[in-house]
């Protein structure tokens, strides 16, 4: 019989059993055991923070395995600190669990979150649980080392800069799609690749390392690629366009899309895709070829910065010809 | 007419509007705008890191002013970092609206956060905002400055030493129940001071400070005197003896308790007191009526530590005549 947390011993047996471990013996986290964590800091390096909120029901679906939340969880803070160019460092772990929670689950999750700390080489060192009468709600602030004075942000594109992304774009967003039985991929590998891409997106971490000192401006995409891709704009003051065309896609996507034009929307607004955008100034002789085989992960040039023109700054994306695609959603409103 | 967060202009007006200035120009904070905050640390310094969560009708009451809640948020972290002697320096907020949350509200909670944060000194530089369809779940994640080395932790009470408490204890336990109707103070300024200490504890930090290089332990009362003494206890392997008629009392509830006595409960195990408790070896000739003097905060000597008898460290409460007092609660439990 599974047990419920609350009638295992409570608060404290779970995070001695289940948690503890997850410091990996990182002697800040005190064990688990203290009012704080307390962190060093190596000479020459500041300390990037993030943090994410997973709501059940809103950011991941109730019947998706624990183990891929904990994963989805971690993999979207690690994505916003390699957007920074940071490297993985701590972090901390608060959650409110439901009362009727079964305890496989909080097992389940505490071993998809070593599972990724370990691929991450990232420790916990510290949170809080507590109950809700609401839906599960798990925050992670996710901490990072990063030359002093060298992180990445997105408010530095110039104009004439070149717009690249990693990997493939709306992966997530049909995976998401084929978990709600709204798409059916005509072979398993594909719906595979597609569900996995949605529950255990992969943070850019290498890339972002890479790109401190050769990208003017970064930003990871979670919202939507147009999106974020406006966010960067608009803190730049630069007027951004994509094209359509070179939007880069995975197989099983272009498949998909392929069948269905409107899909593209995926690629272009669906989010949760967890690569990264980034500008480059255009006379920057960079081999992204080369960089891209080291990394094993595609690197596609898809668009350019220019003068804002007008009273704000602008995104469009552009079909062929040079036609303007007229989009009526650019991304994730989170309300 | 209140306008609801969702029909205003969403997640990035009320970040602009209410919470951007809160980052009052700290550099680190980008503005809110960015992918994650950026620290330095001092040299010679590390950096605490301490996370707790409310959740709307477990850790506060749907009635609560927005301002105060927004004060207990900030207070209950901060006196982590006083636990460990650290002083304040940031903090990230990671906030789960419910949707039909009344954007006043949210106006009077970041002013709120703003008060409070001026008066201990202390910036916004970074979190998340999502919606819930739950009730409202605030995280906060406070981090300070310590001497490297220096932090004050729960594990190091020795056999012998003396067991001090700030403050008055049973207070904050005490308010909630005024608040709940199931007690009356008979006037409006004990009511106040009862519903105040509930509502606004007031972080020890410049106590905390001063007990580096003095106590050789120290942990603030969240769960109840004698849960939180446990803890202590137990991170220590050592007994520890309280003395019942040592617990210091505020007027108000002096008053509650001689009129019913089984509400000292409240004074040993009701929580949310905020105080600090801190372990002092017996031969540290320390004058606490000047420390005391000094802070303008009562310092007073409730108990002593033992060395450890049976295979677990306890905890006793001593009544009059060194008659053991038989508790059936010693804190609150989370689950």
């Amino acid at each position: 019989m599974p047990k419920r947390p609350d009638i295992y011993g409570g608060e404290f047996d779970i995070i001695r059993d289940f948690f503890a471990p997850l410091t990996t013996g990182n002697h800040g986290s005190l064990g688990l055991t203290d009012d704080a964590a307390v962190l060093g800091l190596p000479a020459g390096k500041e300390l990037a923070i993030t943090a994410d909120t997973l709501v059940c029901d809103v950011h991941f679906r109730r019947n998706d395995p624990a183990r891929t939340v904990a994963h989805k969880l971690l993999a979207v803070n690690l994505s916003d600190l390699a957007a920074m160019g940071a490297t993985p460092y701590a972090y901390t772990l608060a959650v409110a669990w439901p009362g009727d929670l079964d305890l496989e689950w909080i097992k389940d999750f505490a071993a998809g979150l070593g599972a990724a700390q370990e691929h991450w080489r990232i420790d916990l060192v510290g949170g809080d649980t507590v109950r809700t009468p609401g839906p599960m709600t798990l925050n992670l602030t996710a901490f990072g080392f990063i030359e002093t004075g060298r992180a990445l942000t997105r408010s530095s594109v110039c104009d004439g800069d070149r717009l690249f992304v990693s990997g493939s774009l709306g992966d997530a967003a049909l995976g998401l799609r084929v978990l709600q039985g709204e798409l059916a991929p005509d072979n398993t590998a594909d719906r595979h690749h597609l569900i996995e891409r949605y529950q255990q997106p992969t943070p850019r971490i290498a890339l972002g390392g890479r790109l401190i000192g050769t990208a003017n401006a970064a930003i990871d995409i979670s919202d939507g690629l147009l999106a974020d891709v406006g966010h960067m704009a608009r803190a730049s003051g630069v007027d951004i366009q994509v094209n359509a065309r070179e939007l880069p896609l995975s197989e099983p996507a272009e498949k998909l899309i392929s069948g269905t034009p409107e899909l593209l929307e995926a690629a272009y607004a669906g989010g949760d895709d967890y690569e990264l955008v980034f500008a480059v100034p255009a006379d920057r002789s960079l081999n992204f070829a080369n960089l891209s085989r080291e990394l094993k992960l595609p690197i596609t040039e898809i668009g350019h910065a220019m003068k804002c023109r007008g009273d704000n700054a602008t995104v469009k994306l552009m079909g062929t010809n040079e036609v303007e695609i007229n989009v009526t959603r650019t991304g994730y409103r989170h309300f």
